[in-house]
């Protein structure tokens, strides 16, 4: 039972908005549905037994009793993070989309149980941080580390959630009453005139302005990203943290509009971006609007991997250096891929551009997906393109191995969030027609205008629309040309079409009917792809790709266990495509010859005489690769995305 | 005026050591001596008042108080590090290793100063640590992050070194206090059996045992080494740490005999390395003998750059994986170089074998050396192979810009004591004769062999030694042919010779007689290196070396100031070297052609299909490489090492 809309991301009927989401987006087969169906019966369903473990839910019920704010030190506080809070509200954001998709009343008790939890919890002047309401500190104190504005957006990103669901006010109550507190105590010459050290209240407060229509959580949104970039955060301010990441981990370096690069933590970096495009669509602020589309474009060209994931460096967790992407180094951490397809649809949205559903694609398919564990309960924190065999990794969250629950727990219900919510990003509307950005499954529309579309994506790339139901007079299907895929087909009700094919999209206008088929034909042959000579990390070699996926080459895949790491692949190769039901869920796997990589000249030390290297082996081996998101689900063992190119090593 | 010998590593008589080192040791002139008399003029005569001002002398004076153990927080201790301590003994170490060398009265006074500030601050019972006798909680408590025996092993070092100079027992009771103190505290059944989370006391308690005959010292390095690596650290038990860096951190994952790779923080695998190749001379075990030649085999051929420089990984300081060696996010950090040095220099007493002084001639000339500032007062913490132009660096330490002091200045009086303790690095002995391990001017020789070296080393290959002082009989001189080398003559009294090459090392042997002359002259044309193809960040690169000078390009040499990143180098056109004695202290450069690097063929995506690639420039520059060592001692801009080969990228 869909509300009028009822997913992320809806801008006021005012805002500046090439592009407004539609109201049916139901996903009902095909490849997302799987992942949808297992995000929904064991993460989702499970996510309680998780939150229960962590102690997250526990806090809440400490903080509830009367007895809760005796203490110095959190009597108590289950977990290591100032933050714990938020992964309840992350759980309970996606569980509420999920509900919006499919009634399940199991799953609607839950919610309503963790709603009245979290509002028993909340303090009569509307403060609620379980953290610092179980004796941490003195709540607003600590800016730089305290994370009370990150976990008041993400309650308030639950409540929106709540309300477009089920039409529910007890959480938004909630929500309202800490914003509110929260404009009593932030801005100039009020009790605190500083941002949080972590970006999220942004959007948050943008959307609770959509969802209520008060106009003082817009201003405050705003307030929040003005302040930012003027120096207002110290970690030194903050007790017992001496470590200092500099400014731009906190996107406290510049003021955003004048940024010119992305840079800082990755997952900051991207939610605040992702505030600031929800307030360039209501305020129509047309400086911010050329940052924004300026920083996205820096990201993409020069700091994002092939996978679409973003955040290069383990230290600090952040961007690097233009073009700095190591492979095996990589964090690109799977929050910081879900910050980036939130960034990304806003400014599709915003807009109407292709190229951001282009990088949303390729983040889904790839750099998003493969933190999610093929069970639904195992995740992976970071996401690198190549593990060496015998890897040297920090325990816990940086480790390359799938992980039932992680002690810092941000990423788990951020994928649940965006699986549940994922309709949502499929179609777009404007005044002209319908516009789809990616292919699954399922019915979209709005305003009269809907359609059916049918595709065995990514696996092969044929794409059926049919129109389910059409107002009179001309109207516009454009349909995304991915700009990976070198060759199309489009034909319309059997009948071959041109259509127009501008700037990525392909736009087919006529008078519909009910009934109307729209064909498009993808061609994904595998292909071998390189990266900017810039690019240090994988010069010399290359990556195979299909479709919208990017490839890896897992140990356990190769003749004998072959480690990757001691293999080139020999161009001109044929790739050959194998469909294999039976693995991984179903996959389809790429074959090509390689070759062993020759050892160094000298046994003795890893640099020799240019010119002295070995020779190309005669040798060839038949290396397989399997789609790089269904990775690290089997033996744990070597994995390279990128691979040298025999003859250029 | 020498003592019988007065520098750091005095195998005992019965020791099993191959070579022993030599009581001449004297650098006179050449590249060297200008760098430890900027050392001696600069950098130690300036150590006490960066001490001052950083308060780590303030600390021993408020411990020395009669009121310091009051509090329960540490009232008025200087510095954010628990370790503070350590840097007034590494700098006492140097200036006692300096005063072996050179008389110097101001210097003399400043070190009895200092000396008996600390002997003020020492507990009855022989306790010494400032930052715990000045509140911060009780001793021995924290093994994990306490550095209480990492302090005490400096103090022992610096206590040796100022027994070994001046002859002095006031601080060497100072630290046999200490020594007897931990002995009552440390051990299985005794109050605490657990290891420190920083290695360093093992080779300071053999040293201590070196120069005092007392065998609890021994024993005692001992029980710390085999105690190590069963897991006895938990960072969870020291107060205010929750961060878990692992066991392979503080070496503490494996027992060292068993181990079979370097892991871990650089800096603690190296010191324990060298305590141990300590303990296994002076008492033969084989098996830890094996352990160590294994690990250094390791270290060198899979995880060190061709700078010498170790640690691959900013997080946590650490050793990456095999063949893990980014140029852009090396670490590198000036003491693991150091610590290098200190274990290939046990290793070669103990085996004789030539290749640990080549690595020790690379690390001194390129990752150790860059370290220091050429203006002796500005240094490097981390040791990279590549800046961008636009570098994105966290302040402070870890940044590869040049600084005055570091917040955590671990660095600085690590490099004091090396450039002061340098001569001691160049040659030792056995009973048949003398081996020269580097090539530096000066007087070097033992039990009545003494010869006088003369070179313009790293600059010209030609190494002149003439004998001052002859035993009767036959006698070997040894003189190692670096491995970097791959042409040399050699002539005896002007006439040609043959010498026996064998594993590195050149000997001459006859009945040498006062006025003889051996001279060897290196070739040491320009050339270009590559790396093992299974060093992914370097493939498709080359890197200028010359003897043993790595070089670099830096962006301030280039024409137009062009941005090193964007250049290809043209592979087959010459290098010219050029005299430069302007530049930099007086170095010779190394010119080559170069070309623009291609850009992508996309604007907008840095990574394409295979095959799409862009065409090789026409237009040709001179490229300007600077040695290594010299780098950042001019503008803040890009810097390569290693650049990709035109038509390769």
């Amino acid at each position: 039972m869909n509300t009028p809309y009822s997913g992320p991301v809806r801008p006021s009927p005012g805002a500046v908005s090439t592009l407004r989401p539609v109201a049916v987006a139901r996903i009902e087969g095909g490849f997302w549905a799987e992942r949808r169906r297992v995000n929904a019966e064991v993460s989702l369903a499970e996510g309680p037994a998780r939150l229960e473990e962590a102690g997250n839910l526990a806090n809440f019920r400490a903080a509830a009793s009367p007895h809760a704010e005796g203490g110095t030190a959190p009597p108590g506080f289950a977990g290591d993070f100032q933050f714990q809070d938020s992964d309840v509200y992350k759980w309970l954001e996606a569980a509420c989309w999920q509900l919006a998709d499919t009634p399940d009343a199991d799953l609607a008790a839950e919610v309503e149980a963790v709603v009245e939890l979290i509002a028993s919890a909340q303090r009569e002047d509307g403060y609620l941080q379980t953290y610092y309401q179980l004796g941490a500190g003195e709540p607003w104190t600590e800016p730089a580390w305290g994370h009370e504005l990150y976990c008041a957006g993400h309650l308030m990103q639950a409540a929106v959630a709540h309300h477009r669901a089920t039409g529910g006010e007890r959480l938004l109550g909630v929500a309202r009453r800490l914003a509110d507190h929260i404009d009593s105590v932030f801005g100039p010459g009020k009790q605190v005139d500083a941002v949080c050290g972590h970006p999220e209240v942004e959007t948050a407060l943008v959307e609770l302005h959509r969802t209520t229509g008060e106009k003082r959580y817009l201003d405050l949104a705003r307030y929040f990203l003005d302040r930012r970039g003027h120096g207002s955060l110290s970690p030194g301010a903050d007790r017992g943290h001496d470590r200092d990441p500099g400014p731009e981990y906190w996107q406290d370096h510049t003021p955003i509009r004048e940024a010119d690069e992305v840079t800082g933590h990755a997952v900051r970096q991207l939610y605040l971006l992702a505030g600031a495009a929800d307030l360039a669509a209501e305020t129509g602020d047309t400086r911010l609007r050329a940052a924004l589309a300026r920083l996205w474009r820096d990201m993409v060209t020069t700091k994002t991997y092939l996978t679409g994931g973003v955040g290069s460096r383990h230290d600090w967790e952040s961007f690097g250096d233009a073009h700095e992407l190591p492979a095996d180094r990589a964090y690109a951490e799977t929050c910081a891929a879900i910050a980036s397809v939130h960034f990304s649809w806003r400014m599709a949205l915003l807009t109407g551009e292709a190229r951001y559903s282009d990088l949303i694609e390729r983040t889904l398919f790839n750099g998003f997906l493969a933190g999610a564990g093929l069970d639904g309960r195992t995740w992976l924190y970071v996401n690198p393109l190549h593990r060496h065999a015998r890897s040297h990794e920090r325990p816990g969250d940086q480790s390359a191995h799938r992980t039932p629950w992680f002690r810092c727990a941000c990423c788990p219900p951020n994928v649940m969030r965006l699986l549940a919510s994922l309709p949502h990003y499929v179609a777009a509307t404007d005044a002209d027609g319908l516009w789809l950005h990616q292919y699954a499954t399922g019915v979209y529309g709005d305003a009269g205008f809907t359609v059916r579309v049918a595709t065995e994506y990514p696996w092969d790339g044929t794409v059926t629309v049919t129109v389910e139901d059409a107002p009179a007079g001309p109207r516009t299907l454009a349909l995304r040309v991915p700009a990976w895929c070198a060759d199309h087909t489009l034909t319309v009700n059997g009948g071959s079409a041109e259509g127009r094919t501008e700037s990525g999209w392909l736009r087919v206008t006529r008078e519909f009917v009910p009934g109307d088929t729209v064909r498009l034909v993808l061609a994904t042959p595998p292909r071998l792809t390189g990266a900017h000579p810039r690019v240090d990390a994988v010069r010399g070699c290359v990556a195979v790709e299909r479709g919208p996926l990017v490839y890896c080459f897992e140990q356990t895949d190769q003749p004998g266990g072959l480690d990757p790491d001691g293999v080139a692949l020999v161009p001109g190769a044929p790739l050959t495509v194998r469909s294999r039901p039976e693995l991984l869920g179903g996959v389809s796997t790429v074959s090509v010859l390689g070759c062993p990589l020759p050892e160094g000249a000298s046994a003795d030390w890893p640099y020799l005489p240019y010119g002295a290297g070995a020779q190309e082996a005669a040798e060839r081996v038949e290396l397989t690769a399997v789609p790089y998101f269904a990775w690290a689900n089997r033996d744990v063992g070597a994995m390279r995305v990128w691979l040298p190119l025999a003859g250029h090593e």
